[in-house]
């Protein structure tokens, strides 16, 4: 039997050309028949029987198993989690909090995290500042003046009541990626040793992860993006300190070392690692779905030589997109990730952009915040369809 | 074609007799397949296109809608949730507690449950009472004395700094039901105005939940277990109450009115209604599949007819049971559900019972809290199944 092609075997790649990998990566059909083949083998062997158990412990492991090698950290770091949302909140709402303390939010992180923030410091009373990495423009070419830039304006927005920085791994809107372990290092010598909360929504599986995942307190991510997985998985890293200094936030069975009643005063009911911010019964069959998805991209190529593909197809897009009039791009150079934000002058907003080139069967997506547009390119994506996309968009600006 | 039959289109139910649909119920074929084929729209329509936007609101509308019916309240109460433990939890954390309120606890809710409100009143300084709704072990033919007996205790346990209740509709130990729209009207009365939390695991199609649905502040169920729908979906109602007094606990960009980054300040950037719990992404394809289950139940027939079922084929497996000598029923006469649970006089545990059990593929399950053995009925269940059933417990004793 010959090999089952990567991008064939993805219905969503065979009528358009994609270029949303940020808001959710195309499932293969070898991973969907993993989940449904997932679900069978656990009605045969009977939900909730004594036989099913060892079935779904070993999905467990087997998946967490994997994401720690991809990774390169110790498996019991790991919680799964529904979406990346809740891979940061939920640890981030069980850290302890003092009256006052300052979080520090990045003004590229996601809204729902932002949102997250806010209420938390209105709840607690803390207070919150704004670290400016948006303004960072460089491209590919400029990386260390970049990682110098974010260092220094850490330097200077860490104030002495710091107790939490918010930062994504690789920012969902300019697609710069962030310096998570030289950033670490930096907040482990300051005085308020504040924690380091990383969305990872935008890496996992896009760039290589292993030292931010390993050194960040909180690194959260999920499989629908670019792992190519099912919707409704992710997965949370949680740093040492965090598992030893946070307590739970939502808590169910899977939080609990024993299901205890009422009457059991138990000081220490709950994991001791990363299962405590697991809460109760999750979608099984979308782990097999996962697994599934992550070893069709090891298949493609190492984490390196998946990267160095996705920078040149990214470097090419950029390329060609800045040769054209009233197309102003984010990055002054070829983009260090897959991720290209641009705008297009004239009279009219993104949406219509959007709009215009779906009915070409060509999917980018407009951004809130800013309200800029972005074009992811992956591993799948070709320079057919990158041609087709620069195409596409010479042609709506030569209709305006 | 002939309609497909109901227990036919469960592969789960064709080699065992199946007897924890309060653990989780089997999910049928056609429940897969709507599954299956909603992955496979997405993919075709495009994941995060503008294309297959309608198709996810039309699904999560549609499920909405069909919950609501079933419910008979308003789909603007209802916020999906994974599990029943989240759709308890998430409102639990956003009600307004204050130093010193106390939360009164049956003494028969979930471990899970237990363990939250535990840590809630740990965080927040509450004190936590215990009703003790346990020992209330009247059969169906005491319907009236045992709903006397809980609004008794009810007054008996109310404080005046009581300001939550957390009662399940249905005892998952004991079978109980118990009687939440009385009880909700008590609080209403109660000077201290508390709110009522009913977790209705082992509720939702399984008794009719009509007016409970419709009085408790939080009504939280799953459509894995006595719905026959896929694990990892379930829903949460809410109270016009808690919508306006609680604040979102986790939080996603499923909880904004809009995505607004950090540098615009709004002071009501959540939903009105009950989205405002709802998170981030989450599975899709498992709303068209709890979809299927409900409308394969509907054929089977109306709320009552299949309450009556359940508790004809529950009466006859407690007559059978009550025949069997060290047998020890916790109900004194037939049950008001589908629950029966019991314990077997004699030096050997309950997990001893259920792996005798399984070796016949007769599948009950042992209780942790406390250490009871229960076996529940369906729909699908047979008389069949029951003289199994009574004949491998027969056998088990007999043995010891």
């Amino acid at each position: 039997m010959s090999p089952i092609l990567f991008k064939d075997n993805m219905p969503a790649l065979q009528n358009k050309a994609y270029f949303n990998y940020g808001g959710q990566g195309p499932l293969p059909t070898q991973s969907l028949n993993a989940i449904t083949s997932s679900w069978q083998t656990i009605q045969k062997l009977g939900p909730f029987t004594n036989h099913v158990w060892p079935y779904i412990t070993k999905e467990v492991i087997t998946t967490k198993n994997l994401i720690a090698e991809i990774c390169s950290i110790h498996p019991k770091r790991i919680a799964f989690t529904e979406n990346v949302t809740s891979g940061c909140v939920l640890p981030l709402l069980g850290l302890p909090f003092s009256d006052g303390d300052n979080l520090l939010l990045s003004d590229c992180e996601h809204p729902g995290i932002v949102a997250a923030c806010k209420e938390l410091a209105r709840k607690k009373n803390l207070t919150i500042a704004i670290l400016p990495v948006s303004k960072l423009c460089n491209g590919n070419d400029k990386k260390d003046e970049t990682y110098n830039s974010v260092l220094k304006l850490i330097d200077e927005y860490l104030q002495k009541n710091t107790k939490l920085v918010v930062l994504s791994h690789l920012l969902w809107n300019t697609g710069q990626i962030m310096p998570i372990e030289l950033i670490s290092k930096r907040l482990k010598e300051h005085s308020s040793k504040p924690y380091l909360l990383v969305d990872a929504a935008q890496s996992f599986c896009h760039i290589p992860s292993k030292g931010a995942c390993d050194t960040a307190d909180i690194y959260a991510f999920t499989g629908h993006k670019w792992a190519y997985g099912p919707e409704g998985l992710g997965a949370v890293v949680l740093s040492a300190r965090v598992l030893e200094e946070s307590s739970p936030t939502l808590i169910g069975w899977k939080s609990l070392k024993a299901e205890e009643g009422i009457h059991i005063n138990n000081k220490a009911p709950f994991h001791s690692d990363a299962r405590r911010f697991e809460i109760a019964t999750s979608c099984i069959p979308l782990l097999a779905g996962l697994r599934s998805s992550l070893a069709m991209l090891k298949n493609e190529g190492n984490e390196t030589e998946r990267f160095f593909k996705i920078k040149s197809l990214s470097c090419v897009l950029w390329e060609k997109l800045n040769q054209i009039k009233n197309i102003e791009l984010v990055l002054n150079s070829p983009p260090p990730s897959g991720i290209i934000s641009f705008t297009i002058n004239g009279n009219h907003s993104p949406e219509e952009v959007v709009n215009y080139l779906g009915k070409e069967n060509l999917w980018i997506r407009v951004l809130e915040d800013p309200k800029w547009l972005r074009a992811c390119v992956h591993i799948t994506t070709d320079s057919n369809e990158i041609n087709n996309l620069v195409i596409g968009l010479e042609n709506f600006i030569s209709t305006k």
